[in-house]
């Protein structure tokens, strides 16, 4: 399958950035969706439902910001670094919060564990292409 | 049709928020979405697409943002206010710019002005929210 | 506010199709997407969130196939008659399953009702212009 | 980085599906949705964008789709099969109309060759998903 650095390649007008940077984010994005969504999924599914409320709560805010940023990092054509850089911080945001609220499930439930980590590797994904944007 | 309004009202745990801004952020965010969506398509439609790509190109970003923050927003369940805000804050950056692209190719086309008119709304409607949000 | 009717006829490349019809149903996407996601929201702050997993379930999946639906009809340029009716005739299944659902709740929740009937007006939206594309 | 199937393996009420199957299908989904988001805006940076347009149109209905598919198939608890058949259906015909658009320009552009392959693997893994659900 084609990765998306090999599709960034692509593009006839890459501007001037890392594109490992801007590649690793953007699989950190797509793999924190789906570890939100499974969460979600996974929360409903368990019978202390009632305990992972805020957990489903982080975990819909954070699909939704990180589907978001993915999107936002993948188009280049007169990218605008001002957009990028708000979106950067939204998600960044969003992941650290359902990193520490899935955190606290993480000993209970192997699905929370999993989606903290995937919610933390996408924190550090976005602040490091934060830094690179200057 | 229920209106927002209306729809949050009927939330057991409203949060101590003035729900007509709440309302208003939201429906600006939903008709901005619906404009710079309909935006892009009538761009590829025009003669002269070569000179509508930047406008095309924050469309899409802009249209996305909206999306999200319209969903983040509609939930009030344990909101967490630093998502929220970083949410609004990137929406409002991406209207203003989307906003100030469009308004370029306003004299020439209705879908552009309407665009415009729309981001100009929804930056406006995140702004205030935002300073209610303290 | 400008209407969807009004931004589908600032469109330069309109299609052969019944403008009342499309924005009716646009305007009922968005109408359902708005009450599912919050649906979602309210039946997390209710007590008897163990009675409403299911609910939420459709709310979540109703919620996304609203809102794909909706930017598929936003676009009218070369539109492909196939991926309309596909995308319309999931989401009037979105919305029936949803429906009957939410329906189940109505007596005991106002948002649960304000949902049931949101998905019923979409479905039968999409189904007046799946009959109306032929 | 965890894997889709592996996600999918700490669902506490997996429905008894083939978690293979499923998992190629949300992989297939989440590639389909970047390339398709890349194409567009690699052709929005081509100078013969005027050849693109049909090109980007499919592109925008296909990332949605399949955007909404991989959510929809990411959620196991009391999954309804008859959203997911409709789901599934509609992204197909989705993918095989861009495959088929992106296919015309694969000679010319990288860009439209990779997100034609994508269209393709997601198509067909769409379809297996649709044998297996009966």
């Amino acid at each position: 399958m084609t990765t998306v650095s090999e599709l960034l390649q692509s593009h006839p007008q890459r501007d001037d950035i890392d594109i490992d940077v801007l590649s690793e984010c953007i699989e950190a994005c797509s793999a924190c969706t789906q570890a939100c969504i499974a969460c979600v999924d996974a929360c409903l599914g368990e019978r202390d439902v009632d305990a992972l409320i805020e957990c489903i709560r982080t975990d819909l805010d954070c699909a939704d910001l990180c589907t978001v940023t993915e999107h936002v990092l993948l188009r280049m054509t007169h990218a605008n670094v001002a957009v990028v850089r708000g979106t950067l911080e939204a998600c960044a945001v969003a992941c650290k919060t359902c990193a520490d609220e899935c955190a606290q499930h993480a000993e209970m439930h192997q699905h929370c564990r999993t989606c903290a980590d995937a919610c933390r590797r996408c924190e550090a994904a976005c602040n490091r292409l934060l830094e690179i944007l200057g």
